[in-house]
Formats: structure tokens, C-alpha cells, sequence
């Protein structure tokens, strides 16, 4: 790129995807990025614009005029043309939708910037192919004929009536099979999925997946057609899904990546580590409590980390099976039978666990007193990690809060902590 | 169901998604979900067969005879038939097989038979419709009119050479805006992303979302057409490895849901709390070496829950943060400067976290020599557990197995033992 060999650069990007072209440019700086894009025709570097990642992009369109941008965006589905416009600040917005030469496209994008991100609307294009009940295919193939050029992928012809309300669709092959002159009343099928323009995200995500479909139409509370959701960006919503229950599991707090800035990945860090820090100083002011019989009895420390990292390791796992549950469509069953079966199993594992603990410590060391105290308070705190590796989930999913967080860091500085207390409790109570 | 009200149950799934109805049956008894499938007519039941959990299915399907399957499997799509088939008995399998009627159908279950479950030619269905390169677009037409008989949702035509070589495809939009004499050679498009038969299927999701494709063809060593990988399977692969990766980081060992059995659910939860606890026992060993020292100096026992902890919650943010990296295609730029970046950080948030404990200690307390050990073994912690967290999912991934085990327990215990280690010879140093 620094050489400028522009006929190279073209000759090797042509006829390469633009999804690979954006992964070129992601290792690139900003003016490079600039650069390349201006050697591609707009519509293959609005493809490219759409498919490269935020940070990257967000830094090299600052470098372009707002009419630069206007120039790509008439070109970008309408989906990702609001989503990239809405990154960028209102003045720029607006000059890039007044440049605009297609004026549908900027219609559509108008109507989406209203859409949070994260709901039905924020997510669906405006472009698809609709035909009106009464016509017949004819008309219809030439609606698909006019349509079709703003329109990447068709998937399906969806049916309304003159009021724009949505009755149901017909699928390409059916018009490709059916004779010119059939109405479209007598070939569509009246009955399909469809996801009001205000639903969640992820429940938009667990619709199209328990159907199988690989785009779905998005209505309003009245019922009409505004614009439809396709498979790809569900994909994307299910990955990032993934990626924040992984970090919500192992106390990142942020949304990062491992090139953010050093300073970006120090900080989401720093607010669990702090957190678990607090829990291991309330920690050490409990066990001050008990200084007298610690060094009555210095072998009692020896088991501390044993009860904290098996109260840790149990919560963690409860709360994942719940964690999960929940994400695939619910525990079947009463919530007394889930308790029910958390108590069998915590009860199973911990006298295992008990007994594995008491057989090494009869074996290896000859305080029976102690063994016994381990034992008894390791099964204890396998039976509380239990209790609160299911109830947290749940409790923090019926207020909203993402679930997964009842598998991370702040649950296992409780779990410490219960675990300390419990193990001190016993042993105040059988060494006394 | 009890009272075997068969109208009622007939009208009341009339019209019903299929999806809809496998989730009903997935609450009901073996019995009873036999009972409802005989009452619907046989190409739904296939649909509520291929969308059954699998458990629920493998239940059930054993009171049916093979002849009684065999109807079903006629009319399942060819991957969810050979999965289905794949779960049974080989005497059951071949007993199916022989009573289909779908002669055509029969052989492409045993195509699919060899494949490996978690490779494209385990995901592929091979129901797909193509047209030869010398056609033209209503012989084209022709052949989806036929083939598109077994074919739900078509996509997409493939266009193959007369050895069934994979030449390129042709949108159905474009089949039907063509004119009817326009030939297939020159409307097709030459460049496809296609997978070989033996890739893995999480480098076919991958591809799949990279370019933003709902379907794939599959291709053998020659590049024969083989079948094609649709995106709903895709989506479930995705969601499967979300759930696996989860449940590594949590220490399940085996692929368990919450309505499993007891046993199943002990027995998964299990191995990974048992090398926890060695890791406990391991560690009192350790202390046990300490014993002098604690009873001089009770104080130190404090702060093992605050070092543990801390090497912890460390290890597992460094760890997440590569699993996820490594997931979305690899961090960008040398080996060096990754460990260098690792390195800054963990700096960083090790001198925030060391000047916060010493801070408190310098209140709360008066042995300023413990609070220096204290916040010295905190900050070699959380270096190693850093350098710990980044190399282990390297290391794993080189190997070929699953990084997000690096965030689990084992690790966690691993960093237990090293922390406590840093700890006490960080105080054997600098208290004598």
C-alpha cells in the first residue's frame, strides 16, 4: 500500500469477497484503509464497509467527507447503513442522508434510526419484494423484477393487502412453478412466523431458530409489513450472546477484545478483580475473628483453600446447568422439583466429596477431630454453593439481569466467604 | 391425552408448526408421544421427528416397529433422517432402511451413513436441486418443477458439468426474471463459497458466517456436488459450541442438561470437583509444610482466601479473553507483543490491586511487614496468573483441544497452588 501500486492493489482484489477484503483491511491504518476503499467501485466498498468490524470502521470513515460516505451508503442495505450511521455523530448523520442520491434508500434508513439496536426493528431492513393479494403472478414476477434490483437476496414474496397489513407470503419456487395468470390469493400461505418491531433481540434469535427460518417479516401493532429480519444478522446476535455470557462468567466487564487499547482491556478488568479483592479483605477481617483458635490449631488453615475453591467450583456449575436452562426454553417441571433435584444431587456429591476428604486426612494425618470438621463443613458448603448456584440465575433473570453473571466472580467471592464462615462455624462448634 | 380424546387432539394441533408441536410432546411420556404422532398425518409427524430433542426422540422411537418408522423417514429431508437412523441399532437401521418405499431417499440416507457427525458431510442434506451448464432456463425451470418436489426450501440452483462437477449456481431470482431460451452458461455465477465433505463443522459455521451464506454446497476431493449444508444446522452447531464452551469454563464434563438424571447430572458435575479438591488437598499438603510459621504469625492465614481468589479471577479473565479471540479468527500481530500487551496490563491492574490491599492493611492493621508480603505476593499472583491465563488456551488450542477448558477449574486450582507457593516463599523471604 505505502508503494501506491494501485493497479496491484485492484488486480488483487478483484474478485475476492468483500467479506476477505474487510479482513485485509482490518490489519491496516486508518489512511490505508481510506485508500484501498477508494480503488474499489462504491458498491463493492459499501460490502465492505458493512462487513468490517466497528472499531476499525469507525476510525477510518472520520477520514471521509460526509459526501464521500453519502456515495456508499446509497449503495448498503438499509439495516447496516442505520446501524453505521447511528455510530457516527448527528451533524455527519444528517449531511450524509442530505447527500444522498437515492432517495428511497434514505426514506428506509430514516425509518430505522428510530429502532433501538437491540429490538426487532433495530435489526430488520426495510428491503424486500411484497406483492398485493390481488394480484396475479405476472404482476408479481414484475414486482420481483422491479424490486428485486434493490434487493440482495429475495428468500420470499410477502403478501399484503392495499392497507400494507401483512397476510402471508409465497415462496420463489411456488412462482417460479405456477402459471402466469393464478392469483396470488389462491397460491400464498396465510400462515407464517412474524415478530412485532419492539421484541427482543435474542427473542427474535430463539423464534427464527425453534423454526428453522432463515428470514422472518417484522410487522407493527397494527399488523403492517415494515421491513424483514434475515438470518445473518440473528447469527450475529446468537454469537454476541455467547461472547457476553462468556464475560459475565469470567468477570470482564466490558465488551472487549484482545486488541483493545491497554488501557480499555486494564479497565474492564479492574471492577471484579476489585470485587473479589473486597470479598478476600472481608475475608481476612472474618478470620481475624478467629485468631486465638488458629494458632491453637495452625492445621485448620491448611484446609482453606480447599473449601473455597470446592464451594467455588460447585456454585459455578450449578449455576451454569440453570444458566442454560434457561437459555433453551425453561426447566419442565414444577420449581419445587427443581429444588428437589438440586438437593439429590448437592447430597450425592457431597458425601463423595466427604468421604474422599475424611479417607485421605485419616490416612495422611492423625488429627481425627480435624478430619471430621473438614468433612462435615466441605459437604455443608456443597449443599449452600448448591442453593445459591440455582437461585441466583434465577433470581437475577427475573429482574432482567443477564444470567450468566450468577456463574462469575462476584457469586464465587460469596461462595468464599459462606464457605469460610460455615468451616469456622463447624470447627467453633465440634473443637469447642 | 389420558382420556384419548382424538378429535380434540387433532384439531387442537391442526395448524400447528411442527416446531410447536415437538415442544408439547417434549413434556409428555413416551406413550403418549407415540399416541399423538399416529394421529398426524405422516409428513408432519417426520417434521415433529427431526425437531424433537434428541433424548425425547431415542425415547420413543423404540416402541415404534421399523416398519411403522420407515413411513416416517420417507418423508424426512435426508440429514435428519441419517442422524435419526444414526442413534440406533444397526439391526433397527437396515430393517428401516429396507421397508422405505423412497427408493431415492433410501440411497441418500446411505450416502450420509458414512459421514462423521461433526463434518460437513455430517451436516449436509443431500436434497438439493442443480441443472446442467448446457441447459437452458426453462429446462432449468423443468427441473425444479421436478426435483423441487423433495426439495422444502430450494435457495439456490446448482449448476454441475455432466460429471456432476460443481460449476457455480444461479439465483432463483434470476431463473425467474430470465428468459426462457437465456442458456445456464451464461447466467450463472462462477464464484461460490463451497466446503469439501470432510471440514469440520465449526470451520463450515464459520465460513458460513464470515461470508453471510444460508446455504453451502459441499463438494468431495474431485469437486463433485455432493449435497449442501443449510443455515438452520449451522445456527445449531454455533449454539451447541456456545453451550460446550460454557460448560468447560464451568467444569461439567459431559454435555448435560438440567432434565437429565441424577445420576447423570452427579456424575458430570463430579470429575471436575474432584481435581478441584485434590488441588485442596494438595495445597493443606503444602501449608502443612508452613505449620511453624502460621502459629508464629496466625495473621498470615488470612489472606489465602484473598490471594486464591485474586490468582483466580485473574486467570480466567486472561484465559476468556484468548478463547474469544481465538474463536473470531486470531489476534492480529506478533507472539511478542501479545505477551508484551498481557504484560502491561496485568502491571497495570497488579500495582492498582497491590496499592488498594496495602492501603487497607496500612488502616485496619499495624503489622506493616505482613501488609508488604501481602501486596508483594499479590502482585507476583496476579503476573503469573496472568501469563498462566494467556499460554494455557494457546497451548490447548496447538493441541487440539477446546481453550475454553482453560478458564475452567483445573486451571483455576492449578493458580490456587502457585498463588499460595508465591505467598508463603514471598513471606519465608522477607519475614526472616
Amino acid at each position: 500500500v505505502e508503494q501506491e501500486e494501485n493497479e496491484y492493489i485492484i488486480n488483487e482484489f478483484d474478485g475476492m469477497h468483500s467479506a476477505d477484503i474487510s479482513t485485509v483491511m482490518e490489519g491496516l491504518s486508518a489512511e490505508d484503509c481510506k485508500y484501498i476503499l477508494e480503488l474499489l467501485n462504491p458498491s463493492v466498498g459499501a460490502d465492505v464497509i458493512s462487513e468490517i468490524e466497528d472499531d476499525t470502521r469507525n476510525n477510518f470513515l472520520t477520514l471521509f467527507t460526509p459526501q464521500e460516505l453519502s456515495k456508499y451508503m446509497d449503495n448498503t442495505d438499509s439495516d447496516d447503513a442505520a446501524d453505521i450511521l447511528n455510530d457516527m455523530p448527528v451533524k455527519v448523520r444528517e449531511e450524509v442522508l442530505a447527500s444522498m442520491n437515492n432517495n428511497e434508500k434514505v426514506q428506509y434508513i430514516i425509518d430505522l434510526l428510530h429502532y433501538e439496536e437491540d429490538c426487532a426493528g433495530g435489526l430488520m431492513a426495510k428491503e424486500l419484494v411484497k406483492a398485493n393479494i390481488n394480484w396475479n403472478v405476472s404482476q408479481c414476477i414484475e414486482e420481483v423484477r422491479r424490486q428485486g434490483q434493490n434487493v440482495d437476496k429475495i428468500y420470499t414474496v410477502y403478501v399484503v393487502d392495499d392497507h400494507d397489513i401483512l397476510l402471508g407470503r409465497i415462496s420463489m419456487k411456488k412462482l417460479l412453478i405456477a402459471n402466469d395468470l393464478t392469483k396470488v390469493a389462491d397460491l400464498y400461505e396465510p400462515e407464517i412466523a412474524k415478530v412485532y418491531s419492539y421484541l427482543d433481540e435474542e427473542e427474535v434469535a430463539d423464534i427464527m431458530q425453534h423454526y428453522d427460518l432463515e428470514v422472518i417479516p417484522v410487522i407493527n401493532v397494527q399488523g403492517r409489513l415494515l421491513g424483514r429480519i434475515t438470518i445473518d444478522d440473528v447469527v450475529d446476535v446468537i454469537t454476541e450472546q455467547a461472547e457476553k455470557d462468556q464475560q459475565a462468567m469470567s468477570g470482564l466487564s466490558e465488551d472487549v477484545e484482545e486488541t483493545d487499547s491497554l488501557i480499555a482491556m486494564a479497565r474492564a478488568r479492574l471492577p471484579w478483580l476489585i470485587v473479589g479483592m473486597s470479598g478476600g479483605l472481608l475475608g481476612a477481617n472474618f478470620l481475624g475473628g478467629f485468631e486465638e483458635e488458629l494458632s491453637r490449631i495452625p492445621a485448620m488453615a491448611f484446609f482453606i483453600p480447599l473449601i473455597t475453591a470446592t464451594g467455588g467450583n460447585v456454585g459455578i456449575q450449578s449455576s451454569t446447568i440453570v444458566v442454560q436452562s434457561l437459555a433453551s426454553g425453561g426447566f419442565q417441571g414444577s420449581a419445587m422439583n427443581r429444588y428437589l433435584r438440586v438437593l439429590v444431587i448437592a447430597i450425592l456429591n457431597g458425601l463423595t466429596l466427604a468421604a474422599l476428604v475424611y479417607g485421605f486426612n485419616m490416612i495422611f494425618s492423625d488429627n481425627h477431630q480435624l478430619a471430621i470438621v473438614v468433612s462435615f463443613a466441605l459437604f455443608s458448603v456443597i449443599m449452600i454453593a448448591s442453593f445459591m448456584g440455582t437461585i441466583t440465575p434465577l433470581v437475577l433473570s427475573k429482574f432482567g439481569i443477564n444470567p450468566a453473571l450468577a456463574s462469575g466472580p462476584f457469586i464465587t467471592t460469596c461462595n468464599d466467604l459462606i464457605g469460610l464462615g460455615v468451616y469456622f462455624m463447624v470447627a467453633k462448634a465440634l473443637l469447642h
